[in-house]
């Protein structure tokens, strides 16, 4: 099917790079800056550096647009989509959204004649590889359905899609996924660093993660990913420990005091981060980083997206 | 080679059982009660209902006795067997032990003229399919070398052992091990908790956790365990919430408030599991105890050691 993919950054491009290559989508690439559409092209996307034209190269096809953009721009540039496209065209929204807002967003693009469909993404920088797991949300069966041969595409390797229920119910997902991330991240920094500033001075810390990844409660692909950052640096030599936050746990959280429920575990790992940012850093915090950098492909000291 | 098995519980039983059907090792099979002697006898153990004929069964072998008993009792245990060993026998110590205890055991058995080598033993129920993750310590490097043969039986299928450091190392890793855990299983259940709690009634939790688990970055047996325990009682229904806690996190605390380490997502999974056990429970702790059931086969409503 014909697509087109707003937005080139580390998650668009391996969308659009997976989708063009497959050789099953005719993929429309369009970003702000050319250097990004130029690498797009090379993997078979057609380069539209003005998204005006998009509309009509979808000719007699129903549009399909999907805005892989930072939450900050999204509802703009698809409400700027919305004045472009004709009725009946399907956006999909694939940034990391709070679902109160992506509810609202929808109510406009309907207002408008269209579909929204919320998309979460999850995978980091490894979904080309692996395949992406996709949380779809939508208020419209029909849309989400017309999207499945794309989003068959995108899970191929080992991915999944599932639509979990109305507008935002897939960002709402990815938004809890993203919180217990952050959960368990900081408990594995917490676990690093007893290792590390503990009694048995020198152990080794990679080592400790290769047994848990051997069949342990705790195996898991965080825990593999330390690994991974602990035998190539093993004492995390040039990583600050400054620790970004992206935004899903803060929502969530937010939403969970609105409900009355207490989040003490999600809490106490954002709480973290925010104290690192005001240079509370610590083992921990190094760990937490270089999980990020792994998985992401975050800047170690920086900021940057979840 | 030939090794005493002292304690035939689920991880007793288990490890006995591997041995024996090994048919690589002549193993003794040794507990309170009869019943599981018998059981260890139908895998190809030999039946000793009375310690005191142990030593004598190893012959001109170097005597071997693994204790898989509760902490509780374990000292004590492993002081009566260097009351019946000879000099320069080998006593493993497989329980989950605050490691500050350990040394003061292996000291113990030191003066007795032995060596003592801690094993902490994750996996849960699943060891003896999967193999088992044995984290090991110990003062002598030969008394380690030479329970090589079980413990590379003891791995088959998939495990690995490691030894981290001197007496108390192996018993270290596995307490923040747990530790850890405590925080990933409450990170994973005030997630399943928001979702099922949320704003999408009816959502499916077993799907979503599913599709966490086709390549997201939480990734992780836990995730799969949550899966599985959803996917059958949906609503959790008939699990009380009451979650045990079994020593290992509280040591991981007591340790780190000693070395001036703050761990707060830890510390918060501790709190409340000790707040389950006053009745404070929700969905995000029957997820927990769900969890707790699949790995260790422990009581969903009641005691039990992680």
């Amino acid at each position: 099917m014909k697509i087109a993919i707003h937005g080139l950054g580390r998650m668009g491009m391996q969308i659009a790079r997976k989708l063009a290559e497959s050789g099953e989508h005719e993929v429309f690439a369009h970003n702000r800056s050319q250097g990004p559409i130029d690498e797009a092209a090379s993997y078979g996307a057609k380069p539209f550096p003005v998204g005006n034209d998009i509309p009509a190269a979808f000719g007699e096809d129903r549009a399909v647009v999907w805005v892989m953009l930072p939450a900050e721009i999204t509802g703009q540039m698809v409400m700027d989509w919305t004045e472009l496209l004709p009725q009946g065209s399907i956006i999909v929204n694939g940034a990391n959204y709070d679902f109160r807002e992506t509810k609202k967003l929808n109510e406009a693009v309907k207002a408008k004649g269209m579909h929204m469909v919320d998309i979460g993404v999850s995978g980091g920088v490894w979904g080309y590889d692996n395949g992406f797991p996709l949380m779809c949300g939508s208020d419209d069966e029909a849309a989400y359905e017309a999207l499945k041969p794309v989003l068959e595409t995108l899970i191929s390797s080992g991915g999944m899609y599932n639509r979990f229920g109305t507008s935002g119910a897939g960002h709402y997902v990815k938004m809890i996924h993203n919180a217990i991330e952050y959960g368990m991240m900081q408990s594995l920094g917490e676990g690093f660093r007893m290792l590390h500033d503990g009694p048995y001075p020198g152990m080794d810390l990679a080592a400790a993660a290769d047994l848990w990844q051997h069949h342990s409660v705790i195996t898991s692909w965080l825990t593999e990913l330390s690994h991974d950052a602990l035998a190539e640096n093993p004492e995390l030599e040039g990583i600050s420990g400054y620790v970004a936050e992206s935004g899903e746990a803060r929502w969530t959280l937010d939403y969970a005091k609105e409900c009355g429920i207490d989040l003490p575990a999600i809490q106490a790992a954002f709480d973290v981060r925010v104290r690192s940012q005001q240079g509370e850093t610590n083992f921990a915090t190094k760990v937490v980083a270089a999980q990020r950098n792994k998985f992401g492909g975050h800047n170690l000291n920086g900021e940057g997206k979840a």
